[in-house]
């Protein structure tokens, strides 16, 4: 039997999650450089790259059905986790809304976990 | 000034366009190897392959508000009517499915060069 | 201080096998796409699908001087070594060709966990 | 019959430059986020982040044979002059690679669409 979800219903939300904390990421990632402070936005930068291609990559896998997906799911909360706790320092619209983003995602990521 | 959107609204179209893409594209790739006769779905998967790669591409370019965005909308465009063509030859649910989603994407890549 | 590495020498060896993984696994995915009987190379194909993914992203983490690359790294290992498992069984040149191109990234990937 | 290189030898070429490339890049952009004056690196880190996404992707193309990887080595080419020559401005040694790194891609994608 092929290795795919039947119903696309639950995987649905983690993949809006995931999509939409990769978008986050990118987008406050371009915003923060076009910071008056950029060398403040140095780590959130940095962050807003790894954590938009590991969510990026986990969507990926999540959508065909790949058993890899399960084994990614953990370390994509982490960064999850960590790429909100560090937005959320910035008062910046795009780091706050990265920060909720990121957020959502490390929330869907626990539920799809467990 | 940095080079990103200012509202997320008309962006939000395209990039859930391009994600839906991606996510029917790699979960038809799957399905079609799980088919009976997978040696009929050989040039299916090849174009899911590619059209889930570009779309998702053009989905983190035009999430930061690169230039570049627009440089491969065209080709995107191209690709999702090419892969919207060979799955809408298999009666396969998943491949109507991503036929459905490939158009609906050029469709969204067309207005967004417009 | 940035979290960069400062000689590129060692990370060479880890990015070339990597990104030699990366074009194995996708040229094999490919040439098993036209063997006379697919549905024999589906694992391979899904295999090669994961593992290109994984190793690809692994490679940009590792370029960027991150620290996610090591926590990705046991599941790249894993992945590298189920792929070479899976495409040693075929005989057609392109999987053997993956499978020792699978090992070796096992095995750099080893040494850099180390 | 199967649409991918039946001689590596070729491509192989193509492939080290974009690959290259892809990881020079992913330093640069990394580097420059821990230089002093981040604020002037701006248009750097943009462009190494859009090259690096640009060149990774048409490895994969270029690696499984697509023809897309044709279709979209022009824009590769253009993506590589002007992240050369953004990196060439600055004197930082990561920046002057990047240039190089950039300079041999676009170099050999000229050459791979002859």
């Amino acid at each position: 039997m092929p290795d795919y979800p039947t119903s696309a219903t639950q995987n649905q939300t983690i993949l809006d999650a995931l999509n939409r904390c990769v978008a986050a990421c990118e987008y406050c990632a371009t915003a923060c450089l076009g910071e008056e402070h950029v060398q403040h936005m140095a780590a959130c930068i940095r962050l807003d790259r790894d954590c938009a291609d590991i969510c990026a990559l986990v969507a990926r896998l999540v959508a065909r059905g790949s058993e890899h997906a399960r084994h990614l799911i953990k370390e994509c909360m982490e960064v999850c986790t960590k790429c909100a706790t560090e937005c959320a320092k910035h008062n910046h619209p795009h780091c706050q809304q990265c920060a909720a983003a990121c957020r959502a995602c490390a929330e869907a990521c626990r539920e799809f976990a467990g």
